[in-house]
């Protein structure tokens, strides 16, 4: 088969298509062939070597795809070769064939085209699990989502719209705000012109945000903790202005807050899989009945990935880049 | 009435027991007549003038009480004139009478006398919430607590234990220790000679504590992250090494972990019954059949308040200082 590899870490440009060893299905895995993959900011850690995939895991990025399964390795039951399906990875969806365990399969879900829903399992199980599993957003709260034009942007809107609360988001342009808003989003900060905790503030009656979804980590540390509500919780899910900040621990403790930190690709086999049972129950049927829509921007060719970076690291995009191999 | 006044903030000589007008119950509430008080870390802060009580409290310094009931507000049912009670209170424990929502009311517990029980509601409250509303503590888990001779530290050794749970101690002398053991803590850290992050790390198989009850606040931020196991929970329930600190956002990710800070005085009374009620339901059992002692250090009179603080500022103590009427 053939899969992006990255000879020597770098820009876009590391990134190479070349021919590899086809992946062997192991116990409780089954062998995916890939119609799409999708891009995450991780793969741009790893094409650049500074996040190496963890123990077992592909050598090659993607942390999802979609395609239809094509072997079963041993010890897999419920799912059938020929099954349309989308998939959590360790690694590897930048490829034509990727091994996966059974647990990170979910069903295309009726409607979506298969292609689409690459751009689905890493968005779906990484705001389900932090701003439902791990920060318990209920009806009638206040979300406060970084990045709202984002992948993850586009679906936690859509998602904390779908149980009920409010949704605030922050993002550069007018037209990613834009888009936001057609999502469901009710508050629209512009962070280049905008202080996000006065205009939270300003919009919430001075009460801030019961949940925040946060990509930027050390950078936006303070000022979080300021738009955190009473009982509020911070959830860090990236660190893109930097990982050490100073946490003002009286700030905190006066609105009794918590702030957490997680990702998915480090969690073991059966926490992915608890996520993606998760997902499959409570997010899939809101797909199904189209009130939460995979939101794409575009699609690359797999063997271009290098032009699906570029297009990220211009940060122009609204939603999901995928990589196609058909 | 006589309470603890604090004509002007400053060191212990700044707590002068005065006459005071008697305080009425309100809607709710019911007046208790004080066998004892008990001392808090946080009553040094408002006898230095840095913790002003909050809306509504009394004036008077004081977090919790033992007692008989003397008299029924407006709206109170399930309490009687005379009920042995003790209670967590905004302030005015340091009193001959205080006026205390029934929601924060607790029976004494069978074989316990009163004055003794002037010292649980805080420990226990604070404990239970933390320990094990917010960061779940579970059977099998490692638990480490700073400054584990403290009231709320001797408290919260037991009910770990009791839950199945092992328990690491930090303390600052080998008596402290010893009596840390004798309650049950398996990981005993002498914090002036030894690196808590090492011992806990050698006690644990490198594993760490899946839960740390810290009081410290920034000067140990960093080390606790460094001590927490993956998926662990950091509760700060004090600020004695400053309120702000450096977060390494990186740490807390790689471990899926997460900081919560509370406390208990600035909840609202609905918030404070909820956790009255969940200790009464959880906590009492276990003292009513001995698995949970409270323990206390001394007492003295109520109206030398000020020899208790200075017990307090020397910390040689180990539980609570109780300050009685009687």
């Amino acid at each position: 088969m053939h899969a992006i590899t990255i000879p020597e870490p770098g820009g876009p440009e590391a990134l190479v298509w070349a021919e590899v060893p086809d992946p062997e299905p192991g116990e409780g895995e089954v062998l995916v062939d890939v119609v799409a993959g999708a891009v995450n900011r991780a793969d741009v850690l790893q094409r650049q070597g500074f996040y190496d995939p963890p123990p077992g895991a592909s050598p090659y990025p993607g942390l999802e795809c979609a395609g239809r399964i094509s072997a079963l390795g041993p010890g897999v039951s419920g799912w059938s070769v020929g099954d349309e399906v989308c998939a959590l990875l360790g690694g590897g969806g930048y490829a034509e064939k990727v091994a996966v365990p059974s647990g990170q399969l979910l069903p295309v879900p009726a409607g979506v085209e298969v292609a689409t829903t690459a751009g689905l399992p890493e968005v779906a199980c990484t705001v389900w699990s932090n701003v439902f599993m791990v920060a318990h957003l209920r009806p009638g709260e206040t979300l406060l989502v970084h990045g709202g034009s984002s992948g993850i942007g586009t679906m936690a809107i859509q998602l904390a719209k779908a149980v009920g609360a409010r949704v605030a988001v922050t993002a550069g342009t007018a037209a990613k705000l834009e888009r936001c808003a057609e999502l469901g989003a009710d508050i629209l900060i512009n962070y280049r012109e905008q202080d996000f905790v006065e205009e939270l503030r300003a919009a919430t009656d001075g009460t801030g945000a019961d949940v925040i979804l946060d990509n930027m980590g050390a950078k936006y540390l303070e000022r979080n903790v300021k738009a955190l509500a009473v009982n509020g919780r911070l959830a860090v899910i990236g660190m893109q202005g930097g990982a050490k900040g100073e946490l003002n621990l009286g700030a905190l403790l006066a609105k009794r807050g918590a702030v957490t930190a997680t990702s998915l690709r480090a969690r073991p086999p059966e926490e992915k899989a608890a996520i993606v049972a998760a997902v499959r129950e409570h997010v899939w049927p809101l797909i199904e009945d189209g009130r939460v829509r995979p939101v794409v921007d575009s699609s690359f060719p797999m063997s271009d990935a290098a032009g699906a970076h570029r297009t990220l690291d211009e940060s122009t995009h609204i939603g999901k880049l995928l990589l196609t191999t058909e």
